[in-house]
């Protein structure tokens, strides 16, 4: 079968591989959508990826891998063992890719939280194939069934999705909170989507580009800032009654965005930062010190599919598929996806149809 | 009456002012012990202690101030409508010296989070009078009885007891958690006290002064480490199975304690900011990420003097006479208390008898 595989920074190649066995307890999935081209450019260490000498200690590969962890696709074949009264041949699913060590030392394995294990790393980043081929076989517990209301194409933005909805399962946020996210690109968006479907009550995104600006308007975002021309501080506390936002996700991951947040919360709030930084960060410990805030990071998903996908189900989310910017096939993943990507912000998610 | 009046920095004078008089629903209390002098050098902001041509936002004095927000004392006079049932003359009390705006717009104040008020400060600190004088007349509401077993000597130590209450309070301390000190200062040695009173299981203590490590050892400290010598977060992982520590308090303000705490604490863990640092800290925000601990800070305390006198009274605390290292006169307050306290590091806690 075809698959794009990853042998390093800036090379990937769509090339022929043998398909994938079922194994005891999998499914294979037939591939219909895959996207997250951008995490083929985001600074993971190599617990995450693992390199062309050095495999990785979970999944055993070393470089190339087959890309993708944001899919969708169809039940093709069962295996022994798995249970049939959840996932059956024909059925549209998607996929928690997150693997970890599950070792009975491991403190975050044992205590089931699987993503802060020190060897975690996601199915399409480690190895044990990927979302952009035409096949993958998966454990059953990575399985979901996706709501009969729901389209394969959105299926492929659950995975960044449940990014979203787990960040805010990490943060301070509840119903009618007031939240200020910090960047509108993929990440920031879907942050606002879930903070809508969980009923927050005011949602301003803080964002420098235009074209994105635009997405957190038409994706009815409470109020949109430029940081270049507003003062989005002074305007955050007008928005909150001179309170501050309670809840600031930082999904920008730069230091103008933890200087932002730190101004812009309120004492005894929270800022639950859900970008990957690619720099250390300079902080002001008078500013935690004196309001108290706290502060968190998130790193995937820990068991959030289950109940992302009654939400989405429920009809929580609405506009999902405009985050949908352009459809390509596998064989043009790096000229027209990869690259397109980088260098046009307009781009939010590019679907690739194996 | 005589009192230690600061004029600014490294400017106290002992000098006569005029007794203050008790108001409604106050109390006037003489002076017994007095301490907190390490607060003189403490990097403030203008919240905390005015100037001497800026009046503090609460108690519009300008400096001098007097001195003091930790003392006891004894009631010798009771104010119009305060509640004689709770207070009353000859009795042995403490203060819980935090003052904030209380206004009706304030969003910390209106919550009842008096210390994150943008305005809080203390008194001894912001005016109203000090623990470093031969009285103080106080709100009935920041006043309360000493236990009957506990001198009062002793009960100069309540209020930084109660720092350490409230970080406790304010971290993701629970019953039976592993936890690491790092430094042990006065703060330090608090926060080990209090989390051996709320039953923690192991508390591992990190300092670079002999002396002070000396301290932490005498106060029956699970392990204490040289972080000249010793590996810490490897000392810290041998004793909690591998795991890495639940909680970690920064009770020294500096980079290297940040370091260590984001390398020793366990993965969704917490790091809570118990220091007042003098300069902004570095941070590996992949550390907070790929970890997802959790970070805060606190600032005082805020309603904790009840629930910490309360374990006083049942005896959770022994051993914090030896924090009294010295004690001299008001007179003296200059040349044997301030000076000696920034040259010696075996002081941990000087007492003032006004």
């Amino acid at each position: 079968m075809r698959a794009a595989r990853y042998y390093g920074p800036g090379d990937v190649r769509v090339e022929e591989v043998p398909e994938p066995e079922t194994r005891k307890g999998q499914v294979k999935i037939k591939l219909v959508c895959g996207s997250d081209l951008h995490a083929f450019h985001a600074p993971f260490p190599e617990s995450i990826t693992p390199t062309l000498t050095n495999p990785h200690y979970v999944t055993g590969e070393t470089l190339p891998v087959t890309l993708g962890h944001e899919f969708s696709g169809i039940i093709t074949e069962v295996g022994e063992g798995v249970d049939t009264g959840r996932l059956s041949k024909g059925q549209n699913v998607v996929v928690e890719p997150l693997i970890s060590c599950r070792e009975n030392g491991c403190g975050p394995c044992s205590a089931d939280h699987r993503n802060v294990c020190p060897h975690a790393s996601f199915l399409g980043l480690a190895g044990w194939g990927g979302g952009l081929a035409e096949y993958i076989t998966v454990d059953e517990r990575l399985v979901f069934p996706l709501p009969l209301n729901t389209p394969l194409d959105v299926g492929a933005m659950i995975e960044p999705l449940a990014v979203a909805w787990h960040a805010i399962n990490r943060s301070a946020f509840k119903e009618g909170a007031n939240c200020l996210v910090i960047g509108s690109g993929p990440i920031g968006l879907m942050t606002l989507k879930a903070l809508q479907a969980r009923g927050a009550k005011w949602i301003g995104v803080s964002e420098p580009s235009d074209q994105r600006r635009g997405m957190a308007v038409e994706q009815q975002a409470s109020a949109v800032f430029d940081p270049r021309t507003q003062d989005v501080v002074a305007e955050v506390f007008k928005a909150t009654g001179g309170q501050g936002a309670d809840v600031v996700f930082d999904c920008a991951g730069v230091q103008p965005s933890l200087d932002l947040a730190a101004k812009a919360v309120r004492p005894r709030g929270n800022i639950t930062i859900v970008a990957i930084w690619t720099k250390p960060a300079i902080l002001n410990m008078n500013d935690i010190t004196f309001k108290e805030f706290t502060m968190t990071g998130i790193i995937g998903y820990d068991h959030v599919h289950a109940e992302l996908l009654e939400a989405v189900a429920a009809g929580k989310f609405t506009g999902l598929e405009k985050f949908i910017t352009k459809k390509i096939k596998l064989e043009d993943v790096v000229e027209e996806g990869i690259k397109v990507l980088m260098n046009d912000k307009e781009q939010i998610k590019i679907l690739v149809h194996p």
